[in-house]
């Protein structure tokens, strides 16, 4: 029997250890003897590193704890695969796969976006011309809902929750002085903005919701932005907007580029994109007489583990597992996908999709999910998400802290 | 029997309204047929805006809610009374006699810090003034801790807890590109540092703990910072800091004034604080190879209700009926305190102090509980704070999110 390995890649989610607790139980279970964790990626593999995860993860508890801890357990990487036709992209490969050889690797498992299923898309294509017979399996993740093939991906529930959650609180929180007040609230999401949207969620009957949602996905006018603020709040002294740290304005400019704050550019030639929300809460103070607010969620909605979906975390646990089951039945260079089978009541099921039909591409939210004056999302988009907020998890809290498992840095 | 009313003044906290919920409760059950509401406190009882409290809170449900809703359900003011010898100060004090009169009110509670206990001092001070029968009665409240006379204040507990929370997943998702990373966590806190040291409660077993704690009680200096940041990386490779938003420079000046935003200043003259980590991220980013985020807790330390303690919100309760108590008993112009008995096992009860020796004062953390070199705080910090953040109150979750109760803005 072949031994397994997984690796995690990209940005961590709230439940992206809830995959590889997925996957190593049901390698385990289907017989592999040795199921390795690629430490750091791909990137970090080349580099000879990786463990014997059942070193680390020794009973069923350590299963628990892993499915409750944020970030990823076996780190990450932003590492792209040189393409094969390349110069010096042969030595690459092959390093790969005398390293998956050495360790008598028959399964391969990655868990990531769009940004690793290009990883996944290039190690089968290589495997095949070469005639290998080791599978490669892509597990989705990531906060941003924005893979295609894929009803959702895991991570986002939790992040969608985690913001609708903290929307709520916030909305109370800005009415406290019953004074003129502007809060406008930064979200992840580069392009696609559907964690912006989660911001819909916060309205209930216990709360008024929020008074403006800025998708990337419509383009930005900054004084159209001033002028519905101010009408807005002729009725409403307490304005709370959601905007996408990826709003852009027609000329392709992101808002935040406005700001004079200096841009890095990671590996994959994305902007650092922060300010978004300063950016905007300074210009509506000095256009109008009321105080404003900024607050970046910042990283805490993709590692908020005490607050996430069980829904979530189930469906995170069941991807992991369906790739084995894949890969254990033949298949390579597919990533698993989750497929809604119904609404009410909500049931997901998960099926094969080719991952040369995944990488790279980005899913957007559908425009005629956005209501006439792009400030509000309509009820489609709430019968999408709510199901997938759904449920807790409960931490294991010991002495007042939710509990994590963790490898110590070196 | 006299009828009670009670206001919330300053800046909200988790479990504010769990205090009220504590006042209402025990003021019906010791007779009081109205028990008011000021809305926005002092300030919007001058302008005679108050409920009926039955007339919103119909059952033990909405109490529950009550318990687990952030910001003050009254809504809040930062409104000073003039001194009481001021010109036309008399004018004010009388008018909020007569209405309290018209009310047939016996019984004050204001819930609030030392600017709101000032309002307390005042009014019990011109209610003896004038022979007044009127009991006033502080119920103390606030995330920074600063009261004196009490051991803490409820609402402490539960932002502490927040912090050790969030604290523990940043460090984990700062770890996950095995990169060289500094991480500045910006929490609340003008100018006692009671809220940052508790990012130290992260530390345990499962955490490696923060590697900075910033206290504005220690003069700050930033070429300092740098060097220790620079010397900590060179042995571990992602540093996480909390640094207070009122770390101040040795000649006064805060540290987030080196920064180039506009800060405003509020009805008691305090300092619009903010941008103290960003600043020192991009301080740290330009004199360093490495890479760098700033993280402002903003309000979420003082709103996320999803996540309380249960001690502090028992406590909070507590606090409030201790109120009532007193006022019924005959006392006024006192703040009730918490006493602490014991640490292990930790207990803990209410007693009373004049008001004048806790307004407008406040409770800084004693240098001796920070380490010798002004990073780390030391085991009397944690024996202290450990009790405060035990056990969980569950929200009650409906459709996916805690369910709150409000009242709708006119």
């Amino acid at each position: 029997m072949k031994n397994a390995i997984v690796g995690q890649s990209g940005g961590p989610t709230s439940v992206i250890n809830s995959s590889l607790a997925g996957v190593y139980e049901a390698a385990k279970s289907r017989g592999s003897e040795h199921v390795y964790g690629m430490c750091n990626g791909i990137q970090g593999f080349l580099e000879e590193r990786y463990i014997d995860l059942s070193t680390v993860l020794k009973n069923s508890m350590d299963i628990e704890l892993l499915k409750r801890t944020p970030s990823s357990f076996l780190g990450s990487c932003r590492y792209k695969l040189p393409a094969i036709e390349a110069e010096g992209a042969k030595e690459v490969y092959d390093r790969i796969m005398s390293l998956l050889d050495k360790l008598n690797i028959g399964y391969f498992f990655y868990i990531g976006g769009n940004d690793s299923m290009d990883t996944i898309n290039k190690l089968a294509a290589y495997g095949k011309e070469i005639g290998s017979d080791i599978r490669f399996i892509g597990v989705p993740k990531t906060i941003d809902n924005d893979l295609t093939a894929t009803d959702h991906t895991p991570g986002y529930g939790s992040a969608a929750k985690y913001i609708g959650v903290v929307m709520k609180e916030i909305i109370r929180d800005a009415t406290v002085y019953g004074t003129k007040y502007v809060t406008i609230v930064e979200i992840m999401g580069r392009n696609a903005g559907w964690l912006t949207a989660a911001a819909a969620l916060a309205k209930d009957e216990d709360c008024e919701g929020v008074d403006m949602i800025c998708l990337p996905e419509v383009p930005f006018n900054v004084d159209r932005f001033v002028e519905k603020v101010r009408k807005m709040q002729e009725n409403k002294k307490s304005i709370v907007i959601a905007v996408s740290e990826g709003v852009k304005l027609e000329d392709g400019r992101y808002v935040c580029e406005l700001a004079d704050d200096v841009h890095a550019v990671d590996a994959f030639g994305h902007k650092s994109l922060t300010g978004t929300a300063r950016f905007l809460a300074n210009t509506v103070a000095r256009a109008m007489d009321t105080k404003t607010r900024c607050i970046e969620l910042s990283t805490l909605q993709r590692c908020a583990a005490h607050l996430t979906s069980r829904t979530d975390i189930t469906e995170a646990y069941q991807v992991g597992g369906a790739a084995v089951k894949a890969a254990f039945e033949g298949h390579t260079g597919e990533m698993v996908a989750l497929k809604r089978i119904s609404n009410a009541p909500y049931q997901c099921t998960t099926e094969l999709h080719p991952i040369s039909e995944i990488a790279n591409l980005e899913k957007k939210v559908p425009l005629e999910w956005v209501n006439e004056d792009h400030t509000q999302m309509k009820q489609e988009f709430i019968d999408y998400a709510l199901p997938l907020i759904q449920a807790e998890l409960t931490p294991i809290y010991i002495s007042g802290l939710p509990h994590h498992i963790y490898m110590p840095e070196n």
